[in-house]
């Protein structure tokens, strides 16, 4: 059954996903003739560079989610169907949703990127993820009700279990949430906890590297690691987790670590609808051409996470970051055009590669921009100034910003609710 | 098995429930020579009389509830258990909890108030309750889902069932939902929702009673009644709901509205633990002396809604208001420290009424104060600046101020998520 949508002259261009690349080429398709329909599973685009702020108490989930229907008020030709795609019917030209199929002249995948454990099933089973705003909030409920049993048990071991954080996985996430961990250990828990002793919570970083943050220079990755030892984190290189029980972790280095608390931060791999043939995908991501199209498809392309542009500089495609996306995305909403007017001259992808940041902990973070390279607060302020001019609608970046403020005041936040909706009430 | 608290030699208040009466009565005992044990399944407060707010996208969770370990931050002599208490056990002295047992010297009871459908199973079943936080949000979801259904849906009818709202019950509470869903229908979702033509969204409100806002004067009723008329809400008065299936409701006068939505602000009731004998229970509240005693135990109380102090002036015990949970859990701490002191000198309640507010709509609200009555956007002034005084906590106070005043100049708020943190991970 077909999804109920306008059915106009102007070719439909349909977006899967309102991440940074879906958000972006919809925007930049406002003023071309064609309907753009947007579907994603949530009502909202999620700021995910900030999600560990929400896994630890730091921004609200309403600070880093925006309803996807308000960024597009006014757009004409845009339609947004709130959906899961469940499969890719490239030969009927449509998509099969869970609310009915959906007609396309040109389809883009922007579907981004899911947790990979790599077939651990033990760890998958007892490890919390950290991608979705679900996940955070997860992690979130999660760290504060080991602390309400820890206050519980009379057993000492249980206790030390309750209080362990161990993140694998020492990118920018492992590395933001261990720092941001550490300073609830610091100045946030003690206060809310005087029965436990604080002391006693530990946090460890586990990464399979030779350094933390491998995608930044040595330099960044023992200025961040330096940070995080002086705060207290206990950070294990070379290392991979070999099994996860819900009471232990064992590390291949034979370290083992009595934990109730792993966080998986380690791995990522695009979202993969089925119904493309093998050939289209490489290394757990879709295989594009430098027009960032499906080989094999005039119709259909791949964008952000999701997309491998495979060349001689990036011999595993791009990084999954939301600078990759964003450039994507413009450029493909240009060469749709292009394409569109029936013009052949579409223009190759080419990264302009303007830096990275990372922030470590409070106040510190490191930098790797093409005017230079900073660590340290000065790079603290470059990142959170980025991120709260990123961050999509006013409202929300006003909200993050006195958070922010308040939390650097007062060196404590008021967003610590165990909470759980119900789920719906069982209807007709 | 006992749960885990420091034993002193100090009597130990065990307070169960931490809304307004059992926060008050905590903190009023700061300086009190006792152990003070809060107990509530929930490691937060919530600010009721917002509860609308959440429920119709305009406030986030966040800024209306507030972490109990943060509100009593350094007070010494206080304890907090996150646990649901199962039953009360007098000849023992203790409560049970999910946790486990807990002894008291001093036991009281300030579980407040939660919904009363009255026996009938299909309302129960289908309808939406409007008392907690989980019940709020997940009235958010729905109404948002509704529309996303009212797009998808090539039914006429079922577009007009979806875009209705019944709300049941002419008290403060349905009274200003009915108001919040007006403003949804006039500002927000027709920006949002460009497909549905906004005029066919209905709100209608059913009471039992001649009048909303029974709990006030005719002049309030009939001005609040004026405003929602104008602003299309379908008021119904001296009717009473006869059934609910998932897809229309019936009411008491034969009128017949078809909708997926009817939501239940129409009774509550005192949430009743078990272990107290019949003769304790008056009402559905727990019956209570004029020291909020309960009768024949010297050493349990009960306080704020789910107390039932009748006398001459209140036949049917005191309204179910803020105010005189707060008046008598300050009375009660007073108490307590005279019986502490083997004193004789207790003092009897007596409610000091200072007023009651509500708001209706877009700025709009009704007040009878000590001092006189108000109507329209004074007693709006009045409404809100009360509520901002009276949120727990300067970051809550702050954070709501922003939205409101957000609101206000962009007539809007990005808060419209539709968002289900999943349940927890399968742990050992």
């Amino acid at each position: 059954m077909a999804v109920n949508i306008p059915v106009t002259s102007k070719p439909r261009i349909v977006i899967i996903g309102a991440g940074f690349a879906g958000i972006e080429l919809a925007k930049a398709l406002a003023s071309a003739d064609v309907q753009v329909v947007l579907i994603d599973k949530n009502n909202h685009h999620t700021f995910q560079p900030l999600l560990y702020q929400v896994a630890t108490a730091g921004l609200e989930p309403d600070s880093i989610a925006y309803p996807v229907r308000e960024i597009f008020r006014g757009q004409e030709n845009f339609i947004f169907r709130m959906a899961e795609v469940l499969e890719l019917k490239p030969e009927l030209h449509c998509v099969a949703t869970s609310i009915g199929d959906i007609a396309y002249d040109q389809l883009v995948l922007a579907t981004g990127a899911g947790t990979n454990f790599f077939g651990m099933k033990d760890v998958e089973q007892f490890a919390l993820p950290m991608k979705t705003l679900a996940d955070a909030m997860e992690l979130k409920n999660s760290i504060l009700e080991d602390f309400e049993r820890a206050v519980l048990t009379t057993s000492l071991e249980e206790r030390d279990r309750l209080m362990t954080f161990v993140i694998i996985g020492g990118g920018p996430t492992g590395v933001e949430l261990s720092g941001a961990l550490c300073e609830l250990k610091q100045v946030v828990l003690p206060h809310d906890h005087p029965e436990l002793d604080l002391k006693k919570m530990q946090v460890h970083l586990v990464d399979m590297e030779d350094r933390l943050l491998k995608g930044m220079s040595p330099g960044s990755s023992h200025s961040a690691q330096a940070f995080l030892s002086e705060h207290g984190v206990n950070v294990w290189l070379n290392a991979r987790v070999i099994s996860f029980d819900g009471m232990k972790v064992e590390l291949s280095n034979g370290k083992v670590i009595p934990t109730r608390n792993v966080i998986w931060a380690a791995g990522v791999t695009g979202v993969i609808i089925p119904g493309l043939n093998k050939e289209c995908v490489i290394g757990g991501r879709v295989r594009v051409d430098a027009y960032n199209r499906v080989p094999g498809f005039n119709d259909i392309f791949a964008l952000g996470d999701v997309a491998c542009m495979v060349s001689e500089k990036t011999p595993k495609g791009h990084p999954m970051l939301a600078p990759v996306a964003i450039q994507q995305a413009r450029l493909l909403a240009r060469n749709l055009r292009s394409i569109l007017r029936k013009s052949e001259e579409l223009k190759a992808f080419s990264y302009n590669d303007l830096g990275v940041l990372a922030t470590v902990g409070r106040h510190h973070a490191v930098a790797e921009l093409f005017f230079g390279k900073f660590r340290g607060f000065l790079a603290w302020i470059m990142w959170a100034a980025l991120h709260l001019m990123t961050l999509v609608g006013f409202r929300n970046k006003l909200v993050a910003m006195i958070n922010w403020t308040w939390s650097y005041l007062r060196y404590d936040s008021g967003l610590r609710l165990i909470f759980r909706p119900r789920s719906r009430h069982s209807r007709a």
